[in-house]
């Protein structure tokens, strides 16, 4: 802990992966892809999951739960489907070990072979809609809005912690309609829900915008998105939400009776944001000296460390720290108390620090004497001004300044977040000034595309820089494509990406 | 809905499945022995975790995240375990899959086959411990106290729907300590907080103790559970708290220097409940109506049914209507206002019953005249008299009389089931007796065992009685085996079982 990370400067990379190490988020398991989440991490998942979860409920929604297990004949069922996931896929073929007759340990019994092989789901649209087929007959059971919070399966090649690993954890949302309109509008509406999320909670700008076709989802006739950008200049997908159109009705005869009396197919949707926001909550805020963490989001909102010599001192402070703490801990701040007699107030900082706790009090015996606490923010670290960011703060003033500071640092780290997006996003009208700033400044490129996928492969294979989605909210404007001089309607939000 | 389910008295069994699929709480998927379980039944699991996981927090535990993969030769590693588990293991073998040659669709690519194989976990403990080996190294880093959410599966033979499925969702606590004593303290701590939570929210009142040797998880050296009663007279084991000893440590080699800078083993313990409740909580209340739920249990605690005809007197009951759920929800009481105009009442509290919602409230254009409300309580129906449960209630007087009821009923229905159980619950001292009391009154048997596993082997043989637990909180009283006529130093608990 108290060697510190290397710096984002030297190597964004292993300054990633030190952190999610140094921070106690999560490490590599020994089986290929597959993390261990620790309990510090998870921490900050769950505050995550509740407040997503909370607006998925606000919004209609109601949770449930499909089996882990799909038959490989229903994963086949939709044919973009399976060709998008077949290449990545954990399959059960047995379901029996027995002794090895050399006694040699367990091996699988071959007597236990599966008539039909079940993959570990990647994604679920295959089991729900068989499911959906036996629960629509007709208008009166549509539409159905349901989200399940589970692991899946892909078996990624290149793994990293949270960003891409072979098994993560996800919520997943399945709705079933009987218009178009109403479909297009929940997913526009989950995709809304999704940024509100990431700016509000995750503090974090993001771009509302569809994908590209060749960047669509297997299985969906529309893909819409969030995507956030890196202190390293990257892109990162945040989220997606997927009109489906008919497809998955199709592939599973899902059909309905409407008002009329006449059959139609169903029309859905389906909607996820997974672990890898943990990824873009890091990469997002975090600087040389740890995890920057937006207090809401933070498991421990405020640490209070007791600096003292001695038993008395240690009592005095205590009871002074507990006090302070049952009284922001009553307006709902969360706080711990660090009194670990195995370490040293430095030590604890520099924990903290890591570990990204917004605000830091420390209390000491010359404090109790003046009423007063040493207040520090940890937005605001300087290892060339040890004052930069802390404040004397008054007992009686503590829960008023803490709370101010805690509302203080979520603004303003959104606000830091979305002037570097602001200065990292460029507009260019060349393709050489495309590349040219794709590897001088990195970043956002707001170019024009003529919209074809041949375009758009030649220019990934040549800048490894990807189409991360047509910007919804930008005015449209006409132009030239940058590749190809064809002519194009609106600009293409260009990047390189996680 | 309408046409209503078997009789308890007819068909156990037949009762239980249809009560599930009529409540709408889960079914059977195309994946054998898998269940989907639906939103409303959901809803009940979402609020035991809640309340399970507030628990843990308060005992001082976190949630973390392990894979869902164990490699082969992790299970292999404590022999009791893997002998315990092989049999019934879904083991993945390949990792990918891709077009057949001959076009008939995907197949498992033989060029994508594991090196090693993947078992999906059962249960976690081997690839908790791998972790805990490089998490411990000084007595500094414990205890671990750490609990995990996550979907297990074993490949059961015969399956029923909650109470045993090949895939099922629970959550696994595992924690490890410095010393025998600690450990120990830990697992008899958990089997008292699932007492609490079946006793106080599940309100099923539960027997606790500790397992014989043969029906002990494999892997510990002791093995602490709860025993509930179903109507049926059988009995549920609904959760089970294990002391592993130092087996997991050995067998994984977690070491750790304690004070005196010695090395020494770690000890674990492991505790566990799942969607199993889901069936202990249905089967211990519910009756010919359908499901009955303790109020602190139930996502729905109150259920308004408008009476109307015509839109004008359908305003003025909403209106009302609105206003009654608005102060309930004020008092922290979860309301559904049924305003559905597709169903007629007499569906709606059918329905209602069904699903069992503790309070109905119906409110009609009369009631409206009269300032009253007619309020029906779910744990008193009787299709011979139809007043049965119901009261007229004033407006003004509704909040105070539902909080009374749904406080009453949880009571109610806690003391009606302890009631049956000590009704069901028989002392005998031979075993003639023994068998009749089995065949003729089911229920719990105190009776005396020599202690042996072939003794209890032969018993279970004869009658398919099994020794539930060996009480914890009975009086030692000494006798004669029932069997054998060897000398016994107490009662066991025996019982037919789920």
């Amino acid at each position: 802990m108290s060697k510190g990370i290397t710096k984002r400067s030297e190597d964004y990379s292993a300054w990633y992966n030190e952190l999610v190490k140094k921070a106690d988020l999560a490490e590599n398991s020994d089986v290929r892809g597959c993390m261990v989440i620790k309990p510090y991490g998870f921490a900050i998942w769950e505050k995550m999951q509740a407040e997503i979860d909370r607006m998925f409920k606000a919004t209609g929604h109601s949770n449930a739960y499909f089996p882990l297990f799909i038959p490989k004949s229903y994963l086949s069922k939709e044919a973009d489907h399976v060709e998008g996931f077949a290449k990545e896929c954990a399959v059960v073929t047995h379901y029996r070990l027995k002794n090895a007759e050399d006694g040699s340990g367990v091996v699988v019994d071959p007597d236990a072979k599966l008539e039909e092989e079940l993959i570990v789901r990647p994604t679920s649209e295959t089991v729900i809609w068989s499911s959906y087929k036996k629960w629509i007959q007709s208008y009166r059971d549509l539409p159905i809005l349901l989200n399940q919070w589970a692991n899946v399966v892909r078996w990624e090649m290149r793994t990293r912690i949270f960003l891409r690993t072979s098994e993560f954890l996800w919520q997943e949302g399945h709705t079933a309609h009987a218009t178009k309109e109403e479909a297009e509008a929940e997913t526009i509406q989950m995709m809304n829900v999704y940024a509100e999320f990431a700016e509000n909670f995750m503090a974090v700008p993001v771009i509302k915008g569809i994908k590209s076709e060749s960047e669509r989802f297997a299985g969906a006739d529309e893909t819409y998105c969030i995507e956030a950008l890196m202190q390293d200049g990257k892109a990162l997908q945040a989220g997606t939400s997927h009109f489906l159109g008919q497809n998955f009705a199709k592939a599973f005869d899902v059909k309905f009776l409407n008002k009329e009396n006449k059959e139609e197919l169903v029309w859905g949707t389906s909607w996820g944001v997974s672990t890898r926001l943990m990824g873009a909550l890091i990469m997002a805020h975090s600087d040389d000296h740890g995890l920057v963490l937006p207090p809401k989001l933070a498991p421990i909102q405020v640490v209070i460390v007791p600096i003292y010599k001695g038993d008395e001192q240690f009592a005095a402070v205590s009871a002074k720290a507990n006090e302070i703490k049952k009284a922001l801990e009553a307006v709902g701040v969360s706080v711990k108390y660090d009194n670990r007699d195995t370490y040293k107030p430095g030590f604890k900082f520099a924990d903290w620090e890591m570990k990204g706790v917004p605000v830091r009090l420390a209390l000491g015996a010359r404090d109790l004497e003046n009423g007063t606490v040493e207040m520090a923010r940890r937005d605001v670290v300087d290892p060339n001004n040890r004052n930069a960011g802390k404040k004397v703060v008054n007992f009686d003033e503590v829960v008023a300044e803490v709370q101010a500071t805690l509302e203080d640092m979520q603004q303003g780290i959104y606000k830091k977040a979305l002037d570097f997006r602001t200065e990292k996003t460029t507009k260019v009208d060349t393709y050489e000034e495309f590349k040219q700033v794709l590897d001088e400044k990195g970043g956002f490129v707001l170019a024009h595309w003529d919209g074809t996928a041949d375009t758009e492969d030649k220019i990934k294979n040549e800048t490894k820089a990807t189409i991360r989605c047509i910007p919804l909210d930008d005015e449209a404007e006409t132009g030239q494509c940058i590749y190809s001089g064809q002519p194009s309607a609106r600009r293409v939000l260009f990047a390189r990406a996680y």
